[in-house]
């Protein structure tokens, strides 16, 4: 029997801090529909945005990136608990309730949903950030087959009382290859651009599929923007994980990236 | 058939303020057994504390108190959702599943668990607080058939996009008369005192038993603390509506509330 599809869509920080855009993406995540009209089983996962960054500032809590890392000390973890478990994600629930889909917001420690351990570094010391160990894909399921969209924060904890700040392409990335026995999933990055580019001022050169040989290609004719090759390692990790597809694209087009008329797809096949 | 037994409890802010009462309560929350030694049903409702009262201070955000509630603007919408929602709640969770409890952390939007409206008042404007219209009970008793505690934060949504600030009293006495359909309700409001007391200054004083006839004659005797009175009046309202048994003492004693040997039952029987 074919498995049913699973969405999971991670969304970036550049739409969270634009109430417009949100409030658009909240609206096509809603509204998502299969071939066949019914429901879809969709995970929503977002970042945090520059609100624990604000707020850090506003209470003159030093923050300090190590390669586009936060590290978390004591106090910048309660501003991201508080920020990300708490003021977006719960904006994002009531956002989607508003638009007639029902909703759960989860942190990692909800349900033992994502257990993680401290991150270990031989030289540079993260501090209160997450690296994942397991997800619970019974629980995920059960709340799925309800009808309930999942809401993930970017906060894991460790089962001992910790909680954890923690990457949120890694965290949707962990999700996918988890449902993946479940699921066919469909593993969704989108953000404010409209793809992978061949050109990163050209919002046109979009390439519509890559796959592995393409892509070696352009890592060594260094035709890819830097910050875009974690995200494309782990679609490609993800896919040699069980996940059917990997798609990146612009937030604003939700529904053409779940039907494959935009974006950029990645795949082995 | 006897209905199963459902534990809501609601814990004061005088205990979530203070890390080692915390943490000696949810040790006992975690390990509350049935007198059959197996898991109980259990729902734990907390208030907010005294961190967003700290946290508005350090932003500047100035706080109107009305006989006791919180004026809830829009920036203080922002931190009660912040540090109800996301910190308290999502530290709670850790800490009872580090005590081996699995427990999943809620919101009133999350999976529309509590439904409210934005409190209409003929003469003051308490901002976004919310008064209820429905609890979810179907959610809540799918979660606790698969022995997950349930951990609610004092923060509704009307299913129009807006969340609001809800008392967390009304929240366990709301629950509690919805659940009562489905389980046999036990109700227990605690907190830093030991009970309901003849003398607000000495603890020995707790009264074990308040029926109606009882209560009427010490709220004319003007025995009871004025403090204390909202709460009773809550839990008669809950008796007449279903719940089978509300009891009222120290939260530092659960287990003992639990089995009736301490603290103040308050019954119509």
């Amino acid at each position: 029997m074919r498995k049913e599809i699973l969405y999971i869509i991670k969304v970036g920080g550049n739409i969270i801090d634009d109430e417009v855009k949100l409030s658009a993406f909240l609206k096509q995540f809603a509204g998502l529909r299969s071939s066949d009209g019914s429901v879809t089983k969709k995970i929503l996962v977002h970042g945090g945005g520059k609100l624990a960054t604000k707020l850090a500032a506003q209470l003159n809590i030093p923050q300090q990136m190590i390669d586009g890392r936060r590290i978390t000390d004591e106090e910048t973890l309660k501003i991201v608990t508080m920020v990300y478990a708490g003021y977006i994600n719960k904006n994002i629930v009531a956002g989607l309730q508003a638009n007639h889909c029902n909703a759960i917001g989860l942190s990692g420690a909800d349900g033992n949903a994502i257990q993680a351990h401290k991150r270990e570094h031989p030289t540079i010391d993260y501090g209160y950030a997450g690296d994942i160990d397991s997800v619970n894909s019974i629980l995920l399921k059960n709340l799925l087959d309800q009808d309930i969209a999942i809401v993930m924060a970017p906060i894991t904890h460790d089962k001992k009382g910790q909680l954890l700040n923690t990457n949120a392409d890694t965290i949707a990335q962990e999700i996918a290859k988890a449902m993946s026995e479940l699921y066919e999933v469909n593993l969704i990055y989108s953000f404010e651009k409209t793809g992978v580019l061949l050109d990163a001022n050209d919002e046109s050169t979009v390439i519509a599929t890559i796959k592995p040989d393409y892509y070696a290609r352009l890592k060594a004719e260094k035709k890819i923007f830097a910050g875009m090759i974690p995200k494309i390692d782990n679609a490609f990790t993800a896919l040699n994980s069980g996940v059917k597809r990997v798609t990146i694209g612009n937030a604003e087009e939700l529904q053409k990236l779940i039907s494959h008329t935009a974006g950029t797809s990645i795949t082995n096949e």
